[in-house]
């Protein structure tokens, strides 16, 4: 088997998440599908560097192909998208994978962009890619709550039940609020995330934007260790996966 | 009947284009059957800045909404958002139109942006809203030879056969192309336009960043007044109206 590394693009309203599942379409059974339209005998596999969920989108998720068949990466590239319409799926680069790299676990950072539209008006053109909320927001309190979370902490509070990491402690690098004219876009990094964990910290900074929470609310739902105890999971359609890093970095072939 | 002016935005894939049409949805119709919910005997009527084709998109469309109903005008916008869904057609504001308004006739300037995604890879996040190109393009050499086309000049070469206009004469006050990563984003303004005047300039323009033609060529093209001396038609996905402006200018309320 040919290891490539991919860096794709997906719109996550179509999909059940990036891992294939029993019911409904996901990132990797398409691609795979596409994948296997190019193989000679053995199955195609793709694994990548986060498993999103439904309805979250992608810029640039990182993911390793393996496949029976040695082709130049650029027209690896364009036959992928070629089979791969009319899904939402692009791959904007593809390479031979480095040794030894596997696109999860030797990720160094990742980062996820979270968009709110915030006005009374809902979306037209940016409808699923963001999440609406018609009510102002209070961005700088939320920047400023958000910086409490920054850091080596027990994320417990921030965690889907549903979270496979063997630990709850992870080290948030940045979490940036900005609002953007009517837009509110928060920016958070890390070596690796929680299940959930960006949504839901999202979902407990738009209390402290509606002037209901406060930082030291935040600071105590953080040292609670208790889901219950933070905000609401915000929904999927206003969070992107925006860049992987990785320590040598790849430098993507766009052309 | 109560006189209102709205601006509104919508994504243009699901239309025929802003004006009624016996076959398909148009956003004339989505937008007067929402208000039909409000009336209480008279239907209501609504009339736009530009009639844009179908797959066109508005960002900014300046709209009079005629309707049988003294309504505040924040409730107004809501209830015809709520009375919209499922069409990807927002009211962005709304209020009482200043006295002697017309929206179309009233209007000093229109500007339009075409979004060309020019790389390799076809778009995700973005499919429908940019004219995917794959093939690298010269945004310098499309920038010069645009402002050949800037100023008063007789647009025949760039006007559909279909155009109503009663000269094809037009003053094109802006014709800008710049490079933003990989798109390149064409803005353009004029007091008002030819039909498909847009998307004429944008298929010529087209044919300079990729080297076929030059400068002189395109001046030549104007200086034609024939539609076949010019380059092809763009396809509407990549267009989107982005202002409409008026002397005196309006005070759009968007809380």
């Amino acid at each position: 088997m040919y290891q490539y590394a991919l860096l794709i693009e997906y719109h996550g309203g179509g999909f059940v998440g990036w891992q294939w599942q029993q019911d409904g379409v996901s990132v990797q059974g398409a691609l795979e599908d596409a994948a296997s339209k190019l193989a000679q005998n053995e199955a195609p596999t793709a694994v990548a560097a986060g498993r999103t969920d439904a309805g979250v989108h992608a810029e640039a998720q990182a993911v390793m192909l393996e496949l029976d068949r040695n082709l130049p990466p650029g027209k690896l590239r364009d036959a992928l998208n070629f089979h791969l319409r009319p899904h939402l799926i692009s791959v904007r680069a593809a390479m031979i994978a480095p040794d030894d790299w596997h696109p999860r676990f030797s990720a160094t950072g990742r980062a996820y962009r979270y968009r709110i539209l915030n006005r009374p008006a809902p979306p037209a053109m940016d409808a699923g890619l963001v999440w609406h909320l018609h009510h102002e927001l209070d961005a700088d309190a939320m920047h400023q709550a958000a910086q409490v979370l920054v850091g080596q902490h027990d994320f417990t509070s921030f965690r889907a039940s549903s979270c496979q990491a063997k630990s709850p402690v992870k080290t948030l690098s940045r979490l940036d609020v900005m609002r953007i004219a009517d837009e509110i876009v928060i920016r958070a990094e890390a070596p690796s995330f929680l299940h959930h964990q960006v949504r839901n910290l999202v979902g407990t900074l738009k209390l402290v934007g509606e002037g209901k929470w406060n930082a030291q609310r935040v600071a105590d739902a953080l040292a609670a260790r208790d889901r219950a105890a933070a905000g609401p999971t915000a929904p999927p359609e206003g969070l992107a996966l925006v860049s992987v890093t990785y320590d040598p970095p790849i430098n993507w072939d766009f052309t």
